[in-house]
């Protein structure tokens, strides 16, 4: 399973990042090939000053090796080995009318001192992250989330949902990071669905990120914005460093393990502003998107 | 006690203010007087879009009450009365030749249910983040720290410089945040320091702030600089940024108790920027600047 999943990746990798390359137009993938010294590396891909994408990276990973102490605590397990991999991606666009996405997929399995798996389980997700707020576009990734979680469950959809609604919150700020979209995670075996099932429902939304997104990005990238507009995309970007800095437990967990620095914090925004106590004008584009993020909305 | 340094630092936040205005001789401090719902409040003064300081914040704020849950569990207490008060600043300047600087004095009391007093401590410090180097400021930042110090022990420059170091550091990215200052906490009453002797040395180092800082914004506020030196400075601000989101004990512990979001994320610089996997080019200022932050200096 895990040289079939870390064979997906890759391959979802090339695709995503050709077609990302293709829309831009201008920028092209600065490829890091990094090693982990306890065993293990990754592929990460970086685009910067784009026409359409401002900073973006979209990264595989594969590491193995002694769990590390601090994630022993965390798994509640004792010294085991562990085989991690995944494909993280953000993309900034450079327009304040074509919103940020995040996706991760990613696979785990942990070993007995015999070298048999004792635990394996795939999780992940993709959300959308608008700075000014089209409905069209919303309910646009949600149907194609929902598309792809509904060929393997009827409850996925529903349930990945709420819990993307629940973990993407800026809880300091009573709002969501985004409109949502899906997270999941711990998808293990059980009465219902083997690790075979869920390798195909993992992949089956890998598949869909670029059906999810592409045609949003295609159509606000080129759109007219003011000086106001960005200004406010960058106080919004202010957020979602907030977000993938105070409560993001894979970014916090990378750093406080040694992780490769840069391929962790590529998540974070090219410009940024933190303007005190700023709030959007009453009844403003800018106010709708905070009110729509202060409580989360049925899309499809 | 809790009155008296209450009023002391009412005070020294007209003073700081006044001063900084003048030296900025543009913009002014906004002030937000906020309530706390649990009992106390502050006075929030914010500087923005000044000649001299792009954003600023000088802040008090005196709160009481039960105290919070997650409180009790990290100072090991159970459900007691506290006070709490203290000035806050950190202060950005617009030219990348000139340091951010940040400074906190605090005072905390709890009590048993007959209202006595069962423990008190002072804390604070002041530290500098340059983006350019001028070992001529550093030297004269860290000689008023240790004029100011000597004059109530020989060991509390060295102790509290130390301690500095130690906790304004970026340790994911194995560098210090600045090149320091002072840092302590829990002053309490032991054989040789009363809670008086603590007041007096907390109050030296208070009234020490502006003849530290105002020497260096004065030499520095009106130098020449490039559009690359600004990109630096706002890439250099984004690890202030990552210290103090990820790390800031302050910062953290004020968002998770439900503190004043603005007047604690007001510490956030105005503009900043996430470059991948930047690196200053070998022999040049900023590489300079990396490697003193990457290894601790005696300054005096």
């Amino acid at each position: 399973m895990k040289d079939k999943f870390y064979q997906y990746i890759q391959n979802l990798q090339d695709q995503i990042t050709s077609k990302l390359e293709l829309i831009d137009g201008k920028a092209i993938f600065q490829e890091d090939l990094w090693e982990r010294p306890e065993g293990g590396g990754g592929r990460t891909r970086v685009i910067e000053n784009g026409h359409v994408f401002e900073k973006g990276g979209v990264n595989i990973s594969g590491v193995h090796g002694k769990l590390p102490k601090s994630m022993q605590a965390y798994f509640k397990v004792g010294d085991v080995d562990f085989f991690a991999c995944g494909l993280s991606l953000v993309l900034h666009p450079k327009n304040p009318m074509a919103p940020t996405v995040h996706a991760n997929w990613r696979y785990f399995e942990m070993y007995d001192d015999k070298g048999e798996i004792i635990d394996s389980w795939f999780g992940g997700g993709q959300d959308l992250t608008p700075y000014y707020l089209f409905d069209e576009d919303a309910k646009h990734f949600h149907q194609t989330c929902k598309t792809a979680c509904d060929k393997h469950s009827p409850e996925f959809y529903p349930t990945y949902k709420k819990r993307c609604d629940e973990y993407f919150y800026n809880a300091h700020r009573n709002e969501g990071r985004g409109i949502g979209g899906l997270f999941f995670d711990y998808c293990k075996a059980n009465d219902t669905m083997s690790m075979e099932d869920w390798y195909n429902f993992v992949t089956e939304v890998g598949d869909s990120f670029l059906e999810a997104y592409v045609p949003i990005i295609e159509r606000r990238k080129d759109l007219p914005y003011t000086q106001d507009q960005r200004n406010w995309q960058e106080i919004r970007r202010g957020r979602y460093v907030e977000f993938n800095l105070v409560h993001d437990k894979g970014t916090l967990f990378g750093l406080k393990t040694n992780g490769r620095i840069e391929s962790i914090l590529m998540s974070l925004p090219p410009h940024v502003q933190w303007v005190y106590d700023h709030h959007p004008k009453p009844g403003s584009d800018e106010e709708k998107l905070i009110k729509t993020l202060q409580e989360p909305k049925s899309w499809v």
